[in-house]
């Protein structure tokens, strides 16, 4: 007997930019209903870039079926029903609010949005969007590491009793050569800051996250190690004008306490993302170099075998970890953005509001502003604003 | 301006299986025109399961667009041009003989059969085909984690001088609870054998192909721990035919020695798989549980710093690594097919016999025989065959 | 034949105290001559402590040759040249100044002081003590570990480069469980600060030692999570009134900037001290907790092979490990008071100021003062008294 | 008050030989009544060498009272009780039974001789002393490692139920460069045995030590990769009659299966021992490299969150742990003989035989005479001699 594959509901998914998280986030499209049962099947229906060829070649490489070279017009596509946004932070608030307010879902890519009054206005947007049954979500894509997940799990669920410190870092080395050159993501005013809003965005996401709590108030420092790079065009140097690494404490408004690190000059890391809590029956530990695992420390065993447990997530029960591979076998980077693309468009189907909503993107990003602030004053202590 | 993504020269792919290796298969064959640039499109043509309500459901999870209840029909579809078998080792042969005599190019999961009868008979029709264009290749999929490509390369550059020992270990623990039942895999007439065939097979490869050099000779012991177990259908226990862990030491034909096991025993452990090699001049370690690491020792460096060095595998420079993320962003166990499905794809489009051929993996079938027969005439010491 | 083994030019030690710090000392004196070509045998001349019965079982069980229970009488031993000071830090000014003013070499164990008055005193006595060729040193051991000696000489020797960021922790979990009791060592009068002073000054230490530069400014906050805990005498809670934790971010004189931890609330570490530095040609890194290795990234080595080299510091060319054992047989905790007991000794005998000083321990101490006030102030930056 | 420490009972130790087993056996006799309660204090009588100025140092620098250039006389010695053999192995037979039968204790380094009639000697010996109350004592110091013996507590008590595999190997480097010279230890007639003898008599013990079970049969391998040396007098080369490495599988008496490997050409590895053990319901796994920590795995623990536990063997509750230091603080190689003399202080105190006994030494050699024995008839099973 012989038959063809027959269709499912779908929903068209319109994308913005395909660099890096384009590239990503079309590989979790692309993959997803072949791993996840779904309330729709997502269709790659257009990507849009401002070059012609090159976005007609993306879309050829990526598997969308058209492409755009204005967002406003993919915006306005009938068959695009969810807008994900992976452009620059710069453009992350014009873009995804007009798209919410023409009714489409919204994924956004994180930090989401260079400063704190962009991010206001896409929550508010987002919040009105809501009011009439369109989504939007930051794309904090390190919560759907099944590792992480399952922390996220032991500690609302208590195992780790009243959480008092956490440990977070993001440690890069991309800038360690002076001879780097000048690229937008060292310019103020296309980058809005350095390694605190790339990299220390999602050292705060994932501490808050897993804490269960909100940071109250942080005193930083920022440093610019090299101050001066090439032009990537050439003719000389010019000012590096964001910052090279940035150092914070913190306070939560439960009375946890926490240090944070993001940094381009960690000479020898890359992609060093660790998070780790300290609680009054426990401890859990996960660095995404090892992402599979999660290190569990449970102060209740016995104290004569007590110590940290490497617990290799890829089980069938544990969060998303059945739906891919037997128990043993790894899963890597891109499947968080699989994982995200799921949960939102689960979310959608069941008309709730997914997390990280942008009301936490912008939160967080409440906590980099502060974190700045604090910098540029001496590293003076700064409450977050509400 | 607005356009439509065109095509690409294709070539059709049917696959026979659809369980967890031809999940696996599946997510290569969609990803890989996604992330190398191809000589063809892999087009998911049909996919082949004795069950019609099953294979359908597949074809549509999977990504294929037509499907089949017989394999032989698939082998004969004008629009399959490649056989992907992915059934148990029994039907190996059958499949993929019926297939290269069709002219249609077989990838073939391993181990490449359940006898060295019938891996002979495959690799004689391999060298068949090959002889008018036709190619085979043997599914040996860590070959392709970019840590082992650059293993590879290290030894074959001749950073590791000569090779003097080889320790290799496939570790899991599938079989402690002795309540598991008397599933296929542990019956001799339909697996073969056991952890020998199913885990030792990658064992072996991978060292061979590390070394590059053959395994002359071994002396080896089997064990059954749990000799009854429950019958799946119910009414009582029935015998386990295969074994549940293999040990045996080897001499290599260039003066290497190696050890190797392959359990289900071993309790705490999945998907254990580890290999190393120590040379005169350096050594280097390899392990899938952190499978974006090598581990390379450097025995000519500066004795005060020598050390070994943890390398994370996922830079531009790396095997595979460029056509994926950034440096540090890790992949998982399903890139190895993906990896194996691009390089197939070179080779047929050069008219290259890709590397691991059916020889090849008739050599590995050799090895395990002589596993298999020293332990079964007592661990004697027993020449593998040429 | 036969003989007796014959006598050297020796050196009277009198030592005050016999807890912890006494015992560790102990051993470092019974061992040092045993391992070391020295200048001088060590002779264990006597000890101190208030209690006759338990400074006489003391005396007998770690073998010195007398006991005291005054310590004035012990400084004045004639048979005592040098007096080793283990008792609580409130005491350690009046006894180390006394000692030097009678013309007494002087260890201190760390911190030097519990005020930076006292610290500045005994710094002053110190330079006094020298003019006339009496010698001063304070117990930072950890410099003594043949890796963290290896990574000095690393630094020292410029492979790591200008050094961009430091961090340092000293994690522990003493204080996890709110039963413990209220002793000593969480009340301020006789303890002076918690983690900060009885941890943090460690990881100060170190951290200054190995970048060779000293702390400029910081911005720290303390917490104190059970604020009362059971009276160890009986009858009710008493409050606690040092920290349980410390933390702060700091700025080096030379540019560095760096984050430090100090903790008794790390649920699952114990005596988890570690530093990592990173300079712009490499980095270093190293944990108590493996005290044998040290970790160094060599950023100008080729990058295929790039990578964090774990060094086994055993070797007889590594800092202090040739008095030991063959190469690859550890070394312990204590080991580090044998090494500075050994270095205290060759400073004495070349009439040389023994490192670190009494200076250098003021100067941890000013920089803990700053941490403490800079929490006292809110997290406001505090500069660092010269 | 003024006062001088008292004497207590003592016991009159007599050593031979001051090479490195000399050197660690005088540290954990001049350390071990400073630890642990003892019921006599040892008293290091004398010592004994064939170089007369060479002993004298020896004795000068290891604490020995007196040094005698005949081991007889040293026998003879009436303030020697016990002897203890540091000699290479040719010479453990004779010194050791002429002490038996001198009535003096015996603790004899290991193996315990270079052929299995020398060691079934010195067994018959050991048990006719015993039978008068005279103590024999063979020195596999690694069982008194705290987290070995925690191991095999938790092994003894049940926790991993039946063992079904062991993994036991001894990775060394030494002989890596081939201008290596051809040192005493490359000879058969002195040496006995090369990497199987030295480095696989500890696997061994340790193995059928943990398991509580002996090895039954083996088949191994033995290969010498450097087959000449330079002859360290100078004038050419000389053949290596030993073994460079030895690999071999067993059987154990009740079922267990395990592999095992001995080498100085593991490139990159210094005193590599490791063992792991794996049970119907849990693991343990313990690398010297590490040797405070043991790693623990429950498989009767919530699947959710079983992994390997790493437990810092530090705890005042552990197995000769609370001797030492509080929690955290790590122990180093040497102390495992400061173990092995109290064990043998308290054995002998209690009139108890001590483990491991002579009979113990001479089954790890039957094992080890076994692997010769395979590996010389072309790696044929070979029982062990009961």
């Amino acid at each position: 007997m012989t038959g063809d594959a027959a269709a499912r509901r779908t929903l068209g998914v319109g994308m913005v930019g395909y660099a890096f998280m384009g590239r990503a986030h079309s590989q979790a499209w692309r993959t997803v209903g072949h791993f996840f049962e779904l309330p729709f099947a997502p269709r790659m229906a257009a990507i849009c870039g401002r070059d012609h060829a090159a976005v007609a070649a993306a879309a050829r490489r990526l598997g969308w079926a058209a492409w755009e070279t204005d967002w406003k017009r993919l915006v306005d596509r009938d068959d695009v029903e969810l807008v994900d946004v992976c452009t620059p932070g710069s453009s992350h608030a014009e873009i995804s609010i007009a798209a919410l307010e023409a009714g489409k879902h919204v994924l956004c890519e994180k930090p989401l949005a260079n400063t704190v009054d962009e991010a206001r206005a896409m929550a508010a947007a987002a919040a009105r969007a809501a009011a009439v049954g369109v989504r939007a979500m930051v794309g904090f894509n390190f919560r759907r590491v099944p590792a992480v997940a399952l922390a996220k799990e032991l500690i609302a669920g208590g195992r780790l009793g009243a959480v008092r410190q956490v440990r977070a870092a993001y440690l890069g080395a991309h800038l360690v050569d002076p001879e780097f050159p000048l690229v937008w993501r060292l310019r103020a005013e296309e980058a809005g800051s350095g390694a605190l809003g790339d990299l220390g965005a999602h050292a705060v996401d994932l501490a808050q996250y897993l804490v269960g709590d909100h940071i109250a108030g942080v005193s930083g420092l920022t440093e610019t190690f090299v101050r001066e790079r090439p032009l990537p065009e050439g003719g000389g140097r010019g000012p590096v004008t964001v910052d090279d690494a940035a150092l914070f404490i913190a306070r939560f408004g439960g009375g946890a306490v926490g240090s944070f690190e993001a940094t381009r000059f960690a000479t020898g890391h890359a992609e060093g993302l660790s998070v780790e809590v300290n609680g009054e029956l426990g401890s859990v530990v996960w660095e995404l170099g090892s992402l599979n695992q999660l290190r569990v420390f449970d102060a209740t065993a016995d104290p004569a075998t007590q110590g940290f447990r490497t617990v290799q997530v890829t089980k069938a029960g544990h969060p998303y970890a059945g739906a891919w591979w037997p128990d043993g076998h790894t899963i890597g980077y891109e499947h968080t953005f699989t994982h995200e693309a799921r949960d939102l468009l689960v979310a959608i189907a069941a008309g709730k509001d997914p997390v990280p909503s942008f009301a936490d993107g912008l939160q967080v990003q409440q906590v980099l502003d502060a974190v700045q602030r604090s910098a540029a004053a001496g590293s003076t202590w700064t409450e977050v604003a509400a």
